[in-house]
């Protein structure tokens, strides 16, 4: 575990070398789109468990959809000098993703871990445990929002 | 294969009724999102079939991240008056994605094919299979912006 977050650090301090070649506009257009769609996702999740009635189908896309972007590897969109700039929008990015590298790491393992617990889930097709599960996962990005998001 | 198709161009046709709560503006934006993080993925795969070394890994991330959002039903996006209007920009969507469905629903199933596909030999391994059928995913991006998106 320890070791597996001293990587996640690592690979973040690494992502600027690796990526050097992308436009800085391109990588916030890019990380603001991989939140935009997981928007959408976790909305047709809330949709699912809170109504009444459940689309197990429609829950396992949207979790499959979740899962994938969350294992991508976004990190690397956070190259050096993106601190500040313009993609879609204005990046709401706080210069502590930055500088709390261990503290982002942290979150960002709790949340690709109640991701993958999601996507598990979701193939189970029990409502119930979906909507648990979902419970968890909004508070990882919610954890993360607080610390490392300029609200709205 | 038929009804396949037929099954594709009824789900399209009904998408507007199972969404009808999801604000214009917001479906916009959600589909514009996921356009835009297939496009990263789309270059990360891109640079590395084209570019000196090949990271297995970072090709597996790329290709199952467009996988899970070919198929994660964003069909349900087009809704019913949202031809026109602003997510992150103005749409480009063409007035024939709501006129064209039977063509519309083939590209989208041509690309969900080579989507999967690409995941299939993204976790194979050899670069050579990955940039052949990098080849023919790209293609089928191009044929449903050619026919379905306004230029820039």
């Amino acid at each position: 575990m320890k070791s597996r977050l001293l990587l996640a650090v690592a690979l973040i301090a690494l992502a600027g070398t690796a990526s050097a070649q992308v436009k800085p506009e391109d990588a916030i257009k890019w990380r603001q789109s991989g939140y935009g769609f997981m928007a959408w996702n976790m909305a047709r999740i809330k949709a699912n468990v809170e109504g009444a009635a459940y689309n197990k189908e429609e829950v396992v896309k949207a979790a499959n959809a979740i899962q994938a972007i969350a294992n991508s590897g976004m990190g690397a969109l956070y190259l050096p000098g993106t601190d500040k700039g313009t993609g879609w929008e204005k990046t709401r990015a706080k210069p502590e993703i930055w500088t709390e590298k261990e503290k982002l790491g942290k979150a960002a393992m709790a949340f690709n871990a109640e991701a993958n617990e999601m996507a598990k889930v979701a193939a189970g097709g029990d409502a119930a445990a979906a909507k648990a599960q979902f419970g968890k996962l909004a508070g990882t990005c919610k954890g993360c929002h607080d610390d490392f998001k300029i609200k709205d």
